[in-house]
C-alpha cells in the first residue's frame, strides 16, 4: 500500500540536499561527464527542471481529467540543452527547488484520497499505468539521478584515489540507464 | 595532479546535504535495508561517523608522522552497531557535521604543501598508498555512500513504482560493494 506522506517527505527533501550537495562546487565535479554521450551533473539539474515543469505534474492532471481516454507526452531527455542556456548551476538548483515547492503545493491543493491514487492513465510504452504508480516515480527518479550525480561525480578522481579504485563501489557502477 | 581545493569543497558539502536529503524522513525510508546482510541508511550514517573518529585523520596523520613504518589499522565496517545505540539519525546527522567540520579545521590547520601530498604510508592491502589518494579517497567514499544511501532508499519502491521499475537506473544496480 502506498503510503503518500512517505513519498512527499522525499519529494520536499531532495532539491534542498541537491542544492547544498552541488551549490559552490568547482566546475571540475559539475560541468565534466563521464565520456561521450553522458550527462553532467549540470545537464542532470536541467533534466529535473524540465520534468518539473512538464512531465509529472501534467501526468497526474491528466490521470484525474482524462482517464485512460489520453495518453502522455513522451519524455523529452534533451530539452534541458535548451532550457538550460545561459544559466548557472545556481540558477538551475534555484529553479528546480522553486518548482517542486509550487508542484508539491498544487498536489496539496488537489487533496487527493486514496481511491484517487488507483485512478488510471495511458503511458506511451507501458499501457495503464495507476496514479500511485506516477507519483511514486517522481519520488525514485529523484533517487535515480542523485544516484548518476554521485557516480558522476565520483568518475572525475577514477584515477586520483589510487589503488582505493577496488573497494569504492561507485566506481564499479556501470550506470543502468535506459530510455525515458 | 589532484587538486586540493576540490577534494576540500566536496568533504565540506556532503553532511549538509545528507542532513537535508533524510533529516526527518519517515523511518520507511530510513530503517530499512536492501535484504539481509544490508545496511539501513541509519546504519550508513553511524559508518560515516565512526570514519570521521578513527580512520581518515588518523591515517593521514600517520603519513605526516611515520610514513611507511606504520601501517594503517584496517577500517572496522561494523563499528557503528556499536557506537550508534540509542542515538537517533538526527543524532548521527549532527554528529556527522560536527566530526566533518572539526577534521577539515584540524586538516586546514596543517598548511599542507603540494609535496606533503605526495608522502606515503602503508596500507594493509595496497601497501604505500600516498597522502593524495587518502584524501582523494576520503571524498569519494562519501559519494560511494551517498550512491548506496539513494539505492538502499529506492529499492523501498521496487514494487510502489508499477512498470517504471523498467526504466529507472538505481533499481538495477547490484550494488557493486567489496570489503573496505
Amino acid at each position: 500500500m502506498h503510503d503518500l506522506t512517505q513519498t512527499l517527505a522525499l519529494l520536499h527533501n531532495t532539491p534542498v540536499a541537491l542544492s547544498a550537495l552541488l551549490r559552490d562546487l568547482p566546475d571540475s565535479w559539475t560541468a565534466k561527464d563521464e565520456g561521450e554521450g553522458t550527462w553532467t551533473v549540470y545537464g542532470v539539474i536541467g533534466h529535473l527542471c524540465h520534468g518539473e515543469r512538464t512531465d509529472w505534474m501534467t501526468r497526474a492532471k491528466m490521470i484525474l481529467d482524462f482517464g485512460e481516454s489520453r495518453t502522455f507526452e513522451r519524455f523529452d531527455r534533451e530539452a534541458q540543452g535548451r532550457e538550460s542556456q545561459g544559466k548557472s548551476l545556481g540558477d538551475l538548483l534555484d529553479e528546480f527547488g522553486r518548482l517542486r515547492s509550487e508542484n508539491l503545493a498544487m498536489l496539496a491543493s488537489w487533496n487527493l484520497k486514496p481511491a484517487d491514487l488507483e485512478r488510471k492513465g495511458r503511458h506511451p510504452v507501458f499501457g495503464p499505468v495507476t496514479l500511485s504508480e506516477l507519483l511514486a516515480t517522481w519520488a525514485i527518479h529523484d533517487l535515480t539521478h542523485l544516484h548518476q550525480i554521485s557516480r558522476i561525480m565520483a568518475s572525475q578522481y577514477r584515477d586520483t584515489v589510487g589503488p582505493w579504485v577496488k573497494f569504492l563501489g561507485v566506481l564499479h557502477c556501470d550506470g543502468h540507464s535506459s530510455p525515458a
